[in-house]
């Protein structure tokens, strides 16, 4: 405690400066950044344990802006407190290339542990930081050697309370009484709309307290220091619950618009500055300025933190001799690296195995490989016992008290919570040691929308196991029946979709998502059984798209995935018979990857000189980048047995072959067919 | 009160019509409606009003199923009730093309209300319906003439209460003060990974009470009628609250397996069957019986809705007598047409007038044709100042209690809670009196990707105001610029999204968007200005694509959206000046539009002979189907200044005239280019 005239001149310094990049580049928030910089203040001066010239040190404490447009704030405390932003960064804010984006992101800043602005996102990301360092803890520290026990500190807005997203992580976090997890709301009054009172009037104590969470509230968080460093200090003792604590603060302090939706969202005007610099006496003609006693309090903090990590590390030495097997696991994770050896456990079929549903093709490959890569940690939307994501022995992710698993466990039982999944997992990414999958039907991905497309922006590897991938889930009918979803997530950058046609697609699918470091991946998977494919292999499927059967002077290439594949083939047989057409078949289990081979190799897989039919049992948009002619479907599905949907949009092989013929019949008069793969010129990527 | 064996007898008839259709087509959930047939008996035969005979009768009761996977009560009920669903109907239940598909689907069935099934959707709708009655009633109620005092009721399981989507719609609605609104959750302590404890051990009324929702409990749900309806009684006594029914029940009541997830989502087995029947009292041989005092007491209670309804009319018509301007206005918007000549209001703009961002046209149309159109009800996930959808003399809808409004109001401040306002949004529309429109961040559409969906399925009116739609948006950076977006919902089904270049294309879109009463819509809208273009006319631009401009002998067809059909207008001098290529241009406002004109007329816009290059500053997928060539950006965007970043994409006169001619040379040597319009079959849509 004791705090005097260098906090405030910290806390004002911390605030000036966003209002001069806000103004500096005549765009961004100053609001959120002056009312919060005095909790920000206590927080990162007087608890957060970091070492700014290696942020990546594993037992940091996290701190995550979920109201993510504050970012002056973070950015502001990563210079002061010595982490590599310049104030040159702080003076090119919101402009192209820079450290300093608009909106934080993971990859871009170091310091930065997720990218946030969308909101909601971050306080779910927390709860994933949080959940990651329960189970890191459980799984590595030993009696007397702690190496892992930071804290997960973040800060919210009334933005992100109001987002269901953070209701469904929060409702989550509660049940695992993640204590090590305290999140501070800016309790300000204010959103873009005006005043909460038009649209947020709940009681937010009385919610919290009804997800099992610690709640403190502290009524002047302008200047009450104590109060908060009290707070904070209270909520560290709670070990068993995640805490809140709701902190009444005025937006935009010091300003003449403070406490008004005037200063959310626009720079200051340049008199206001001017009285604000005056009233807290920093000089008026000056911008970007740090008194020197600032940098130099912050500065001990850092080196403080930096003597800390060196104490870690003679801690970690010690953990390393004692149990040097559990040291080179947690030093490969941390690399991102898997295992030596992890891909043998893959398993291998051939067209004597039985016909088998994708999603239990999956189940095998998880029962084959948890042992070998211990850091995956997967779980389910609720949708256990459909998705197949449990291994047999798996143990749940829960707290001891419950009763139903424990820390160590790998197992999550999300609930009926897609958006927060995919947002908690992208935090258990973050975290540096868990390679997080869940599961939940393809058609669902599409409520954690945000999340999946801050997976691909932050560039965290996260694995969506998506089962009941199409109308081939046939009786629960269109409103569980993806049309749009393949496209929606193949158009997404930096995400890989997978729809795996057999079992050795299905562990190519796991090969590559789970060797890709830095890229999210979706495997949708079928609900009904498929047959294990003549001509598949491992290594072909792991090149995106591949000849699954040549044919010498082929009339046409038929190209499709997933449970379409076998379907081809049979087609094949039948335009062969009744048609004398002779057809080749690719399959295509992933756009992504196919794009990323040579030209060389695609023109092998889609030639010149041959029209092109691709057949899936969905939307046909983006298949024209492939094929010729596209067949699938353009409209919602139905409900019935699979085979009677299939039947009704006659994806049957007669179905494909009368379209198979018209392609022949179209293309006929063309000379020289040219393939889809041949393109004017590079897309911008 | 005073239930006795008649309506014992009812509860089990209910029950076992759930138990033989599931059985029967070897899928479904018999669960939620074997424990939800008694509230579902007391709710229906005491307290609905509603005549089976004309379910659109405007005052009847609307009955929300948000678990929508125990469908087969609705069903069940249905039938029992006299609505045209047949005995054959719950036999042909889950099989393709029939009345009872394995949700509930709003235009499938008679009396189902909307379309439910993806969790947490429903009681979102019930939101809109309420807020709709209480909109409806403000607006067209006068003293002794209460045309309009309908419930909105709904059923809801532990499923919906963990999406967070219910939590977003749930703390609106406690602001909203809606008192007409009640809902029963169905608290059987069983999801489908088992026992609620796993994952959801919340304090549902607490959070509920927090939202400002009155809670009432009832423990007994399996067998205490009096106690249901008692708390029922309760409920309808709050006029200033939403209430909340908890309700203990057993899932799957009567089964060998109640209480369990086994019987969650997967038939009884016969002898489990056997067993009930016999237990109650039915003969275990027979399958869908239902006792003739069973349809006589159901009948009964139809009839007084009939009556009801009958009463009703002759209320209307007096109400028609002393209000005849209110009650064809209330006509009109029951047939979903819109006033006579309201289109003149739409305005026109010439290239003289000045540049301004589509959204800002947006806000001019909503400002012209508000007064034209009555039933327009807008609003804003809190983002008004931005999407720019509040016109100036616009009332708030809310509670008169805080001041700022009433619910005659026309305008929602939703909040951050775009999944929430997309579902409510399709609630009320199907309402029938209301047109609903909402803005946000194109980016943040996403987040509703789900209520999105249901409202294409179930054929709603309902536009999103969708503005900030490209890196155009600029500081704000990756995290808020659509890369994938329009793809996604281009791929949607029945779903228009529309992308102005200009005045006159914003009212293009507004008026179709309008005009289609059974098709949502997106209008994706620009924050920078926008040039008003020569060439652009409201007529034109409802065909969804157009010849903007033509020149004789062209090399290269422009093709091209919103913000950037005039930098292609640019290019094209560019390309004359420079390259002395002649390009015609092409503004392509709506994809889905374009599709339902004539061949002929395609291929005026896009015609053989000609290569084709797509300009969009979003992903290039879906731009294959239309053009030879895209040029796009398949990657995240970045933060600065919007010109910079159009820069650092090369989205200029020069970076698009370099692609037209790569495209220009590339196929120079393809004699009789084919225009993509052409294709070998026709698509099943």
């Amino acid at each position: 405690m004791g705090y005097g005239e260098i906090d405030q001149k910290a806390i004002n310094t911390i605030r000036l400066l966003a209002v001069d990049a806000t103004f500096n580049s005549n765009s961004g928030h100053p609001g959120a950044p002056m009312g919060m910089a005095p909790v920000a203040h206590v927080l990162f001066n007087k608890f957060m344990k970091f070492n700014p010239k290696n942020p990546k040190w594993l037992n940091r404490d996290r701190f995550v802006l979920s109201n993510g447009h504050g970012c002056m704030l973070q950015y502001a405390l990563l210079h002061l407190f010595g982490y590599d932003v310049t104030m040159d960064d702080l003076k090119a804010f919101r402009s192209v290339d820079s450290k300093t984006p608009g909106h934080p992101e993971a990859h871009d800043t170091p310091g930065i542990e997720v990218t946030t602005g969308p909101l909601g996102q971050g306080v779910c990301n927390a709860v994933g930081l949080a959940m990651a360092q329960a189970h890191t803890a459980a799984t590595f520290n030993k009696s007397g050697l702690d190496i892992v026990d930071n804290y997960t500190y973040c800060f919210l807005g009334d933005g992100c309370l109001m987002e269901g997203i953070s209701s469904e992580a929060s409702s989550l976090a509660g049940h695992l009484q993640l204590g090590n997890l305290i999140c501070i709301y800016d309790d300000n009054h204010i959103s873009i709309d005006g005043d909460t009172n038009c649209a947020f009037t709940e009681d937010v104590v009385k919610r919290y307290e009804a997800y099992g969470w610690h709640v403190v509230s502290v009524n002047d968080g302008d200047n009450d220091l104590a109060a908060i460093e009290a707070a904070i200090q209270k909520c560290k003792q709670v070990k068993d619950k995640p805490s809140m604590i709701k902190l009444k603060t005025t937006i935009g302090f010091g300003s003449l618009q403070q406490g008004t939706h005037g200063v959310h969202g626009s720079p200051l005007k340049a008199d206001d500055i001017k009285q604000v610099k005056q009233k807290w006496g920093f000089n008026p003609d000056k911008s970007f300025e740090v008194p020197k006693e600032v940098y130099d309090m912050y500065g001990k903090h850092s080196s403080e933190g930096a003597a800390a990590e060196e104490k870690w590390n003679q801690l970690l030495s010690k953990y390393a001799q004692q149990y040097p097997k559990e040291h080179a696991d947690l030093q490969r994770r941390l690399k991102g690296e898997l295992p030596q050896g992890w891909e043998k456990s893959l398993p291998v079929y051939t067209p004597a195995d039985s016909a088998v549903a994708t999603r239990k093709l999956s189940e095998t490959v998880l029962g084959k490989i948890e042992s070998a890569i211990p850091e995956l940690f997967g779980g389910s939307a609720d949708l256990t016992g459909s998705n197949l994501t449990r291994w047999k022995s798996a143990v749940d992710f829960q707290p001891k008290a419950t009763g139903l698993g424990d820390y160590a466990g790998r197992y999550v039982r999300y609930g009926v919570r897609e958006h927060a999944m995919g947002a908690i997992m992208n935090g258990l990414a973050a975290y540096g040691t868990i390679l997080p999958y869940g599961g939940t039907f393809l058609n669902f991905v599409s409520y954690a929308a945000g999340a999946v497309r801050l997976s691909a922006l932050s560039q965290v590897r996260v694995l969506w196991v998506a089962t009941h991938d199409s109308i081939g889930l046939g009786e629960d009918g269109p409103t569980h029946q993806p049309i749009e979803t393949l496209a929606h997530f193949r158009a997404l950058p930096n995400c890989m979709v997978w729809r795996p046609a057999d079992g050795n697609e299905t562990s190519a699918a796991y090969y590559v998502a789970l060797t890709s470091k830095n890229t999210p991946s979706i495997l949708a998977l079928s609900r009904q059984n498929l047959p294990q494919l003549e001509g598949s292999t491992i290594e072909k499927a792991m090149k995106g798209g591949y000849v699954l059967h040549e044919v010498q002077g082929a009339n046409v290439t038929l190209v499709s995935t997933g449970s379409e594949v076998s379907i081809c083939v049979d087609a094949a047989k039948y335009l062969k018979e009744k048609h004398s057409i002779k057809a080749r078949i690719v399959s295509m289990p992933c756009f992504e990857v196919f794009d990323t081979q040579s030209k060389d190799y695609r023109l092998s897989v889609l030639p010149d000189g041959i029209p092109s039919l691709s057949v899936e049992v969905m939307s046909t948009m983006g298949w024209e980048r492939y094929t010729h002619e596209q067949f699938g479907i353009n409209r919602f599905g139905a409900s019935g047995a699979y085979k009677d949907v299939y039947k009704k949009f006659e994806f049957t092989p007669e179905g494909i072959s009368k379209r198979a013929v018209a392609t022949v019949d179209f293309w006929k008069s063309v000379p020289n067919i040219r393939s889809p793969v041949n393109r004017a010129f590079q897309q911008l990527i």
